[in-house]
C-alpha cells in the first residue's frame, strides 16, 4: 500500500465531490482524503501513481505538479 | 455532425471549465459550448454520443438525464 498526494486546482465543493468521486470508482483505492483549503488529494492505494494521476487529469482538473 | 446536450451539475466556473478541458482533449470534437447559469454542456462532434457522455462522466460530474 502506498499512499500519492497531488496538489490538484479545486475551487468549490463541487470541484472536490467530482475528484472524489471519479476516483471512488477506480478498484483498488482504500482511501482518498480531499482538502479544498488545502488543494490536496491524498489516495492510499495498492495501484500505480500513474493510474491515479491519469484519471485524477480526466476529470479535467489541472494538478500543479507531478 | 450531431449535437448532443448534456445536463451536468456545474456549481462554479472551476467545474465548468474542468469539463471544457476534459473534452477538448477529445478527437473529433467541433465545438464545446456550456453553460454554467443552464447547466448545459452542448456539443458538436462526429463521435458517437456515448463517447462524449463516457467522457463528461470520467470527470466525476453528475449527468442528470441521458
Amino acid at each position: 500500500m502506498a499512499e500519492y498526494t497531488f496538489n490538484v486546482e479545486m475551487s468549490c465543493s463541487g470541484c472536490s465531490n467530482a475528484v472524489n468521486r471519479a476516483l471512488s470508482r477506480l478498484e483498488g483505492i482504500e482511501s482518498i482524503d480531499i482538502s479544498l483549503e488545502k488543494q490536496t488529494v491524498v489516495v492510499n492505494t495498492n495501484l500505480p501513481r500513474e493510474k491515479v494521476l491519469e484519471t485524477i487529469k480526466k476529470t479535467g482538473k489541472t494538478v500543479k505538479e507531478e
